[in-house]
Protein backbone atom coordinates (compact mmCIF):
# COMPACT_ATOMS: atom_id res chain seq x y z
CA UNK A 1 0.00 0.00 0.00
CA UNK A 2 1.11 3.33 -1.05
CA UNK A 3 0.98 5.13 2.49
CA UNK A 4 4.31 3.33 2.97
CA UNK A 5 5.93 6.10 0.74
CA UNK A 6 4.87 8.94 2.22
CA UNK A 7 5.54 7.65 5.40
CA UNK A 8 8.91 6.91 5.10
CA UNK A 9 9.10 10.66 3.47
CA UNK A 10 7.70 12.14 6.52
CA UNK A 11 9.74 10.06 8.49
CA UNK A 12 13.05 10.92 6.90
CA UNK A 13 11.63 14.39 6.86
CA UNK A 14 11.42 14.05 10.75
CA UNK A 15 8.18 15.85 10.72
CA UNK A 16 5.59 14.64 12.89
CA UNK A 17 2.10 13.19 11.25
CA UNK A 18 -1.03 11.50 11.88
CA UNK A 19 -2.34 8.88 9.99
CA UNK A 20 -6.34 8.20 9.67
CA UNK A 21 -6.81 4.75 7.81
CA UNK A 22 -10.01 4.65 6.05
CA UNK A 23 -11.97 1.46 4.86
CA UNK A 24 -13.61 0.84 1.20
CA UNK A 25 -16.91 2.56 2.19
CA UNK A 26 -14.70 5.56 3.26
CA UNK A 27 -13.13 5.77 -0.12
CA UNK A 28 -16.66 5.37 -2.08
CA UNK A 29 -18.33 8.55 0.03
CA UNK A 30 -18.42 11.76 -1.70
CA UNK A 31 -16.08 13.40 1.02
CA UNK A 32 -13.22 11.36 0.30
CA UNK A 33 -13.98 12.08 -3.46
CA UNK A 34 -13.53 15.50 -3.38
CA UNK A 35 -10.17 15.04 -1.04
CA UNK A 36 -9.25 12.30 -3.68
CA UNK A 37 -11.24 11.75 -6.65
CA UNK A 38 -10.36 8.43 -7.75
CA UNK A 39 -11.31 7.03 -3.99
CA UNK A 40 -7.58 6.07 -3.45
CA UNK A 41 -4.96 6.46 -0.65
CA UNK A 42 -3.07 8.13 0.39
CA UNK A 43 -4.17 11.47 0.55
CA UNK A 44 -2.04 14.35 2.42
CA UNK A 45 -2.96 17.86 3.89
CA UNK A 46 -1.33 20.23 6.29
CA UNK A 47 -1.96 23.78 7.15
CA UNK A 48 -0.89 24.60 3.52
CA UNK A 49 -1.78 22.15 1.14
CA UNK A 50 -4.05 19.68 0.09
CA UNK A 51 -3.56 16.46 -2.17
CA UNK A 52 -2.97 13.35 -3.35
CA UNK A 53 -1.05 11.05 -5.10
CA UNK A 54 1.76 9.71 -3.33
CA UNK A 55 4.77 10.81 -6.31
CA UNK A 56 2.99 14.61 -5.41
CA UNK A 57 3.39 14.45 -2.10
CA UNK A 58 7.01 13.08 -2.16
CA UNK A 59 7.54 16.02 -3.87
CA UNK A 60 5.74 18.78 -2.39
CA UNK A 61 7.29 17.04 1.27
CA UNK A 62 10.71 17.27 -0.26
CA UNK A 63 10.38 21.04 -1.02
CA UNK A 64 10.05 21.32 2.91
CA UNK A 65 12.73 19.12 4.04
CA UNK A 66 16.58 18.86 2.79
CA UNK A 67 16.44 15.21 4.33
CA UNK A 68 14.43 14.62 0.91
CA UNK A 69 16.25 16.85 -1.48
CA UNK A 70 18.95 19.38 -2.30
CA UNK A 71 17.53 23.16 -2.18
CA UNK A 72 19.34 24.20 -5.37
CA UNK A 73 17.17 23.87 -8.51
CA UNK A 74 20.17 21.60 -10.27
CA UNK A 75 19.56 19.27 -7.53
CA UNK A 76 15.98 19.16 -7.12
CA UNK A 77 15.75 19.15 -10.77
CA UNK A 78 17.05 15.43 -10.48
CA UNK A 79 15.03 14.60 -7.52
CA UNK A 80 12.09 15.28 -9.34
CA UNK A 81 13.52 13.23 -12.31
CA UNK A 82 14.39 10.24 -10.52
CA UNK A 83 10.86 10.60 -9.12
CA UNK A 84 9.14 10.24 -12.19
CA UNK A 85 11.36 7.73 -13.55
CA UNK A 86 10.59 5.61 -10.83
CA UNK A 87 6.75 5.85 -11.76
CA UNK A 88 6.58 5.98 -14.92
CA UNK A 89 9.62 4.46 -16.40
CA UNK A 90 10.10 1.51 -13.74
CA UNK A 91 6.92 1.03 -11.96
CA UNK A 92 4.48 -0.07 -14.91
CA UNK A 93 6.54 -2.30 -16.48
CA UNK A 94 6.82 -4.10 -13.28
CA UNK A 95 3.05 -3.56 -12.09
CA UNK A 96 2.59 -5.72 -16.17
CA UNK A 97 5.27 -8.35 -15.33
CA UNK A 98 3.98 -8.65 -11.40
CA UNK A 99 -0.30 -8.81 -12.72
CA UNK A 100 0.71 -10.75 -15.53
CA UNK A 101 2.08 -13.80 -12.90
CA UNK A 102 -1.00 -12.88 -10.63
CA UNK A 103 -3.16 -14.39 -13.24
CA UNK A 104 -1.69 -17.70 -13.46
CA UNK A 105 -1.61 -18.40 -17.38
CA UNK A 106 -1.04 -21.66 -18.54
CA UNK A 107 -0.40 -21.81 -22.24
CA UNK A 108 2.19 -21.59 -25.01
CA UNK A 109 1.30 -17.76 -25.74
CA UNK A 110 1.25 -17.19 -22.05
CA UNK A 111 4.67 -18.22 -21.65
CA UNK A 112 5.59 -15.80 -24.94
CA UNK A 113 4.01 -13.19 -23.43
CA UNK A 114 5.35 -13.28 -20.46
CA UNK A 115 8.90 -13.87 -22.04
CA UNK A 116 8.62 -9.94 -23.62
CA UNK A 117 7.03 -8.32 -20.27
CA UNK A 118 10.20 -10.14 -18.13
CA UNK A 119 12.39 -8.38 -21.19
CA UNK A 120 10.97 -4.94 -20.94
CA UNK A 121 11.23 -4.65 -17.43
CA UNK A 122 15.06 -6.68 -17.43
CA UNK A 123 16.21 -3.53 -20.42
CA UNK A 124 14.88 -0.87 -18.02
CA UNK A 125 16.49 -2.37 -14.49
CA UNK A 126 19.49 -3.05 -16.51
CA UNK A 127 20.20 1.00 -17.55
CA UNK A 128 19.25 1.85 -14.04
CA UNK A 129 21.80 -0.53 -13.04
CA UNK A 130 24.19 1.15 -15.66
CA UNK A 131 23.13 4.66 -14.13
CA UNK A 132 24.24 3.63 -10.68
CA UNK A 133 27.33 1.89 -11.19
CA UNK A 134 29.04 1.38 -7.81
CA UNK A 135 27.52 4.68 -6.65
CA UNK A 136 25.29 3.92 -3.24
CA UNK A 137 22.58 6.32 -4.57
CA UNK A 138 21.28 7.86 -7.49
CA UNK A 139 22.68 10.95 -7.16
CA UNK A 140 25.85 11.56 -4.58
CA UNK A 141 23.18 11.54 -1.71
CA UNK A 142 19.96 9.98 -0.46
CA UNK A 143 16.83 12.03 -2.12
CA UNK A 144 13.25 11.18 -2.34
CA UNK A 145 14.10 9.78 -6.15
CA UNK A 146 16.08 6.79 -4.05
CA UNK A 147 13.38 6.69 -1.69
CA UNK A 148 10.37 6.40 -4.61
CA UNK A 149 12.95 4.09 -6.45
CA UNK A 150 13.34 1.90 -3.48
CA UNK A 151 9.47 1.42 -2.93
CA UNK A 152 9.38 -0.11 -6.50
CA UNK A 153 12.08 -2.21 -6.82
CA UNK A 154 10.87 -3.72 -3.45
CA UNK A 155 7.84 -5.06 -5.14
CA UNK A 156 9.95 -6.90 -7.51
CA UNK A 157 11.45 -8.55 -4.62
CA UNK A 158 8.86 -11.66 -5.10
CA UNK A 159 8.74 -12.06 -9.17
CA UNK A 160 12.40 -12.59 -9.18
CA UNK A 161 12.61 -10.04 -11.32
CA UNK A 162 15.88 -8.53 -9.74
CA UNK A 163 17.49 -11.44 -8.78
CA UNK A 164 19.90 -10.88 -11.97
CA UNK A 165 20.74 -7.53 -10.67
CA UNK A 166 22.70 -7.82 -7.69
CA UNK A 167 23.84 -3.83 -7.31
CA UNK A 168 20.13 -2.84 -7.71
CA UNK A 169 19.08 -5.30 -4.97
CA UNK A 170 22.15 -3.94 -3.14
CA UNK A 171 21.54 -0.51 -3.55
CA UNK A 172 17.20 -1.45 -2.70
CA UNK A 173 18.42 -3.22 0.86
CA UNK A 174 21.13 0.00 1.39
CA UNK A 175 17.92 2.09 1.39
CA UNK A 176 15.89 0.00 3.06
CA UNK A 177 18.25 -0.35 6.21
CA UNK A 178 17.82 3.57 7.00
CA UNK A 179 16.39 3.98 10.34
CA UNK A 180 13.55 6.26 8.66
CA UNK A 181 12.06 3.16 6.77
CA UNK A 182 12.02 1.08 9.30
CA UNK A 183 9.59 3.68 11.72
CA UNK A 184 7.71 4.03 8.77
CA UNK A 185 6.99 -0.30 8.26
CA UNK A 186 6.40 -0.54 11.54
CA UNK A 187 3.98 2.50 12.13
CA UNK A 188 2.15 1.05 8.92
CA UNK A 189 2.16 -2.60 10.56
CA UNK A 190 0.73 -0.97 13.56
CA UNK A 191 -1.87 0.74 12.08
CA UNK A 192 -3.37 -2.43 10.40
CA UNK A 193 -3.24 -4.37 13.72
CA UNK A 194 -4.68 -1.61 15.39
CA UNK A 195 -7.47 -1.79 12.35
CA UNK A 196 -7.49 -5.71 12.37
CA UNK B 1 6.01 11.29 -29.46
CA UNK B 2 6.46 13.32 -25.77
CA UNK B 3 8.18 15.78 -27.20
CA UNK B 4 5.00 17.82 -27.74
CA UNK B 5 4.15 17.98 -23.83
CA UNK B 6 7.30 19.89 -23.27
CA UNK B 7 6.69 21.91 -26.40
CA UNK B 8 3.53 22.75 -25.52
CA UNK B 9 4.94 23.84 -21.96
CA UNK B 10 7.77 25.89 -23.15
CA UNK B 11 5.43 27.43 -25.16
CA UNK B 12 2.49 28.59 -22.49
CA UNK B 13 5.63 29.58 -20.93
CA UNK B 14 6.78 31.85 -23.74
CA UNK B 15 10.39 30.48 -23.01
CA UNK B 16 12.36 30.73 -26.38
CA UNK B 17 13.67 27.04 -26.55
CA UNK B 18 15.97 24.67 -29.62
CA UNK B 19 14.92 20.85 -30.35
CA UNK B 20 17.23 18.51 -31.26
CA UNK B 21 16.01 15.18 -32.73
CA UNK B 22 17.92 12.01 -32.37
CA UNK B 23 17.84 8.66 -34.09
CA UNK B 24 17.98 5.41 -32.37
CA UNK B 25 21.34 5.30 -32.87
CA UNK B 26 21.90 8.00 -30.66
CA UNK B 27 19.47 7.25 -28.26
CA UNK B 28 21.62 4.23 -27.87
CA UNK B 29 24.71 5.74 -27.09
CA UNK B 30 26.81 6.21 -24.17
CA UNK B 31 26.89 10.17 -23.96
CA UNK B 32 23.19 9.91 -24.57
CA UNK B 33 22.31 7.71 -22.04
CA UNK B 34 24.75 9.82 -19.89
CA UNK B 35 21.70 12.45 -20.28
CA UNK B 36 18.83 9.80 -20.55
CA UNK B 37 19.63 6.39 -18.94
CA UNK B 38 16.78 4.59 -20.60
CA UNK B 39 17.30 5.87 -24.10
CA UNK B 40 14.06 7.83 -24.23
CA UNK B 41 12.97 10.95 -25.56
CA UNK B 42 12.55 13.91 -24.83
CA UNK B 43 15.55 15.28 -22.47
CA UNK B 44 15.68 18.70 -21.50
CA UNK B 45 18.81 21.32 -20.11
CA UNK B 46 19.27 24.51 -19.59
CA UNK B 47 21.84 26.56 -17.67
CA UNK B 48 20.93 25.39 -14.12
CA UNK B 49 19.22 22.09 -14.75
CA UNK B 50 19.73 18.51 -16.36
CA UNK B 51 16.87 16.34 -16.77
CA UNK B 52 14.93 13.61 -18.45
CA UNK B 53 10.70 12.41 -17.72
CA UNK B 54 8.62 14.90 -19.41
CA UNK B 55 6.80 14.72 -15.83
CA UNK B 56 9.81 16.51 -14.37
CA UNK B 57 10.29 18.68 -17.09
CA UNK B 58 7.09 20.02 -17.07
CA UNK B 59 7.05 20.10 -13.09
CA UNK B 60 10.62 22.42 -13.06
CA UNK B 61 9.02 24.67 -16.30
CA UNK B 62 6.27 25.26 -13.63
CA UNK B 63 8.56 26.71 -11.12
CA UNK B 64 9.68 29.28 -13.33
CA UNK B 65 6.59 30.25 -15.11
CA UNK B 66 3.22 31.44 -13.93
CA UNK B 67 1.76 30.47 -17.27
CA UNK B 68 1.67 27.02 -16.03
CA UNK B 69 1.33 27.26 -12.12
CA UNK B 70 0.11 29.37 -9.32
CA UNK B 71 2.95 30.73 -7.26
CA UNK B 72 2.08 29.79 -4.11
CA UNK B 73 2.80 26.27 -2.23
CA UNK B 74 -0.86 25.45 -2.13
CA UNK B 75 -1.60 26.03 -5.70
CA UNK B 76 1.92 24.18 -6.84
CA UNK B 77 0.71 21.32 -5.05
CA UNK B 78 -2.60 20.97 -6.97
CA UNK B 79 -0.37 20.85 -10.21
CA UNK B 80 1.53 18.76 -8.82
CA UNK B 81 -0.99 16.22 -8.14
CA UNK B 82 -2.66 16.56 -11.27
CA UNK B 83 0.65 15.78 -13.31
CA UNK B 84 0.94 13.03 -11.35
CA UNK B 85 -2.82 11.59 -11.67
CA UNK B 86 -2.43 11.89 -15.37
CA UNK B 87 0.57 10.32 -15.51
CA UNK B 88 -0.17 7.54 -12.89
CA UNK B 89 -3.68 6.83 -12.48
CA UNK B 90 -4.63 7.48 -15.66
CA UNK B 91 -2.63 6.82 -19.15
CA UNK B 92 -1.35 3.25 -17.54
CA UNK B 93 -5.08 2.35 -17.53
CA UNK B 94 -5.08 4.31 -21.37
CA UNK B 95 -1.93 2.48 -22.39
CA UNK B 96 -2.95 -1.11 -21.17
CA UNK B 97 -5.95 -0.68 -23.35
CA UNK B 98 -4.49 0.78 -26.08
CA UNK B 99 -1.71 -2.05 -25.98
CA UNK B 100 -4.04 -4.61 -26.08
CA UNK B 101 -5.97 -3.46 -28.89
CA UNK B 102 -2.71 -3.33 -30.75
CA UNK B 103 -2.04 -7.22 -30.43
CA UNK B 104 -5.39 -7.45 -32.26
CA UNK B 105 -5.76 -11.27 -30.27
CA UNK B 106 -9.49 -13.22 -31.37
CA UNK B 107 -10.63 -15.07 -28.93
CA UNK B 108 -13.39 -15.42 -25.98
CA UNK B 109 -10.51 -14.55 -23.11
CA UNK B 110 -9.48 -11.30 -25.13
CA UNK B 111 -12.77 -10.51 -25.50
CA UNK B 112 -13.50 -10.13 -21.95
CA UNK B 113 -9.71 -9.22 -20.76
CA UNK B 114 -10.53 -5.96 -23.21
CA UNK B 115 -14.21 -5.48 -21.22
CA UNK B 116 -12.23 -5.58 -17.88
CA UNK B 117 -9.20 -2.93 -19.45
CA UNK B 118 -12.55 -0.76 -20.82
CA UNK B 119 -14.01 -0.93 -17.70
CA UNK B 120 -11.47 0.04 -15.28
CA UNK B 121 -10.36 2.88 -17.67
CA UNK B 122 -13.98 4.02 -17.53
CA UNK B 123 -13.72 4.06 -14.27
CA UNK B 124 -10.89 6.31 -14.05
CA UNK B 125 -12.23 8.41 -16.72
CA UNK B 126 -15.69 8.91 -14.25
CA UNK B 127 -14.15 9.93 -11.50
CA UNK B 128 -12.11 12.21 -13.40
CA UNK B 129 -15.37 13.61 -15.09
CA UNK B 130 -17.06 14.01 -11.81
CA UNK B 131 -14.34 15.86 -10.36
CA UNK B 132 -14.18 18.10 -13.14
CA UNK B 133 -18.61 18.82 -13.32
CA UNK B 134 -19.05 21.76 -15.14
CA UNK B 135 -15.76 23.50 -14.99
CA UNK B 136 -13.29 24.27 -17.63
CA UNK B 137 -10.06 23.31 -16.19
CA UNK B 138 -9.21 21.28 -12.98
CA UNK B 139 -8.46 23.78 -10.76
CA UNK B 140 -9.95 27.20 -11.50
CA UNK B 141 -7.61 28.24 -13.94
CA UNK B 142 -5.66 26.49 -17.11
CA UNK B 143 -2.29 24.87 -15.76
CA UNK B 144 0.26 22.31 -16.36
CA UNK B 145 -1.60 19.72 -14.82
CA UNK B 146 -4.29 20.34 -17.72
CA UNK B 147 -1.62 20.19 -20.41
CA UNK B 148 -0.70 16.56 -18.98
CA UNK B 149 -4.32 15.15 -18.72
CA UNK B 150 -4.83 16.73 -22.15
CA UNK B 151 -2.01 14.56 -23.64
CA UNK B 152 -2.72 11.91 -22.15
CA UNK B 153 -6.81 12.11 -22.71
CA UNK B 154 -5.95 12.53 -26.75
CA UNK B 155 -4.21 9.27 -26.80
CA UNK B 156 -7.71 7.50 -26.09
CA UNK B 157 -9.15 9.25 -29.07
CA UNK B 158 -8.89 6.34 -31.85
CA UNK B 159 -9.94 3.98 -29.45
CA UNK B 160 -13.72 5.20 -28.47
CA UNK B 161 -12.90 5.22 -24.59
CA UNK B 162 -13.87 9.09 -24.91
CA UNK B 163 -16.89 8.77 -26.58
CA UNK B 164 -19.23 8.16 -23.46
CA UNK B 165 -17.59 10.63 -20.94
CA UNK B 166 -18.81 13.87 -23.58
CA UNK B 167 -17.80 16.72 -20.83
CA UNK B 168 -14.09 15.38 -20.87
CA UNK B 169 -13.42 15.46 -24.84
CA UNK B 170 -15.03 18.69 -24.56
CA UNK B 171 -12.26 19.83 -21.51
CA UNK B 172 -9.38 17.96 -24.10
CA UNK B 173 -10.60 20.16 -27.12
CA UNK B 174 -10.75 23.28 -24.82
CA UNK B 175 -7.21 22.75 -23.75
CA UNK B 176 -6.06 21.80 -27.43
CA UNK B 177 -7.59 24.97 -28.39
CA UNK B 178 -5.18 27.04 -27.01
CA UNK B 179 -2.34 28.82 -29.18
CA UNK B 180 0.46 27.14 -27.49
CA UNK B 181 -0.87 24.21 -28.37
CA UNK B 182 -0.88 24.59 -31.79
CA UNK B 183 2.70 26.25 -31.85
CA UNK B 184 3.81 23.31 -30.01
CA UNK B 185 2.06 20.87 -32.46
CA UNK B 186 3.35 22.87 -35.43
CA UNK B 187 6.96 22.77 -34.57
CA UNK B 188 6.97 19.17 -33.70
CA UNK B 189 5.75 18.82 -37.50
CA UNK B 190 8.13 20.97 -38.59
CA UNK B 191 10.92 19.20 -37.01
CA UNK B 192 9.52 15.61 -38.43
CA UNK B 193 9.27 17.43 -41.46
CA UNK B 194 12.64 18.27 -41.69
CA UNK B 195 14.07 15.03 -40.89
CA UNK B 196 11.83 13.15 -43.11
Amino acid sequence: VKDLRVRWALEEAGFPYEATLIDAQDQLSDSYRRWQPFGQVPAYRDDEVEMFESGAIILYLATKSEALAPKDAAGRARVSTWVMAALNSIEPHAQNLIRFDDAHLDSSWATERRTQLATKLANRLAALSDWLGDGDFLEERFTAGDLIMTTVLRELVDCGALAQFAKLDEYRRRCEARPAFHRALEAQMEAFRETA
